[in-house]
């Protein structure tokens, strides 16, 4: 049962500023509620219908469970066709990105991306890539929206996400920055090495001047047909896998 | 100006039936429109709003324009930003699939998928790969859906779709059938040669059990991070490129 201040609260949730002022955000459906379970974030609270068993959970750290009814799901719920579960998860307070975390690994770097959808699957994409840290500029679109979480399918539990000024971050990094552009390096041809920063640009508009100057590796993904671009997903999973597949060989 | 039945048609295109009724469907916004101007496809009607100067289509073609207010272009908009172009589109009554039209390429073919966002992607990366052909099962979303057409990114214009039921497609055509499946050869290490067909199965169950039945070769995307999959469109692009990046070495 929830009262009307839960109600009102869980939904408010859908927005930024109240997921910022409240810390708190929403993850729906088991399997993304299992895997935040089993992540370092902390959860709140879980809401399930009558119809969920909450054994299934095999919950052994204590988390408050709440039995709420179909209606009230509905209610807190973003998606068209609510789940029986849903866990409240508090936004964790990132320390200071540690440079040295990033030495020997690949990671993403997104300028500007504004769909949640793609912001979901690159993460998704990254989390089966191996990849561990996503770098985003203060305008991509916030991780924590509903959409994202959903399209992420639970890799949002392991991925670290930052938001912060590209412009003064990826100088101090000190890492190669490898940028998908027009009239870059085939994709095909190039060795990526062992460590470096893949820069995507915002869906629309492509990387921002300020950030294109900071790329020491422009790459591109040659055409072969007709389409003028591909899906800001799609190609950073194009980046991600040429970078992977030497190590399946 | 539209009539009161007009603006009902339009927005009746919303859904299958009536786009399938109708023979029918829209195309909002104006790459996609110029997109499909420039395709085979029969543009019965544009219609665009007051701001916007139709010279800039430079048609060649007669072409019914109609200004329409803002007004009207929400009222028969699938989108929450509504575009000031839309094109009203005939639904073209495709040919029998000829197989030798198959041969000495690669083509793809959709097992179910579900989402729209999803199969406009696919249709957008296959047109970029250089893909000219999707063969769908008959339960895979339909590729007019306004959210399809609008993730594929005008490329819907270039792909020729068709839906058909696979168990009695796929055995008629007699090119070598690429399957992701869990436990398939490493895609890494695959030789794809000149032809074949990629199968993709539903984005919750993956392939059906009568379509496995019919793949030659099943293939596997090696993980290395923790994501219990890829989304579908993403599986698809790692296909594609696989495929067509000898041809860039």
């Amino acid at each position: 049962m929830l009262s009307k201040s839960q109600i009102s609260l869980l939904r408010s949730l859908q927005n930024k500023k109240d997921r910022t002022q409240q810390s708190l955000f929403l993850v729906e459906g088991l399997k993304s509620v299992i895997e935040f379970i089993h992540s370092a974030y902390q959860i709140g609270a879980i809401y399930h219908t009558a119809s969920f068993d909450p054994k299934v959970l095999k919950l052994s750290q204590k988390i408050n469970l709440t039995e709420i009814s179909v209606t009230d799901m509905e209610k807190v719920s973003s998606l068209k066709t609510p789940q029986q579960i849903a866990a409240l998860i508090k936004i964790p307070v990132w320390p200071a990105l540690d440079n040295t975390r990033l030495k020997q690994k690949f990671s993403l770097v997104l300028d500007g991306i504004q769909d949640p959808g793609n912001m979901g699957t690159i993460i998704r994409t990254a989390d089966w890539f191996g990849m561990q840290h996503v770098i985003c500029s203060e305008d991509t679109v916030d991780v924590y929206n509903p959409k994202v979480v959903q399209a992420s399918m639970g890799s949002l539990s392991r991925i670290n996400v930052r938001y912060g000024d590209l412009t003064s971050i990826l100088p101090k990094i000190g890492l190669p920055v490898y940028g998908a552009m027009l009239d870059g390096e085939n994709i095909y041809d190039i060795d990526f090495g062992q460590e470096g920063l893949i820069v995507m640009g915002n869906e629309g508009s492509g990387l921002r001047p300020d950030i294109s100057k900071l790329i020491s590796k422009a790459v591109t993904i040659p055409r072969k047909g007709n389409a003028e671009s591909l899906n800001v997903a799609i190609a950073t999973a194009l980046f991600c896998s040429e970078i992977v597949r030497k190590s399946f060989k």
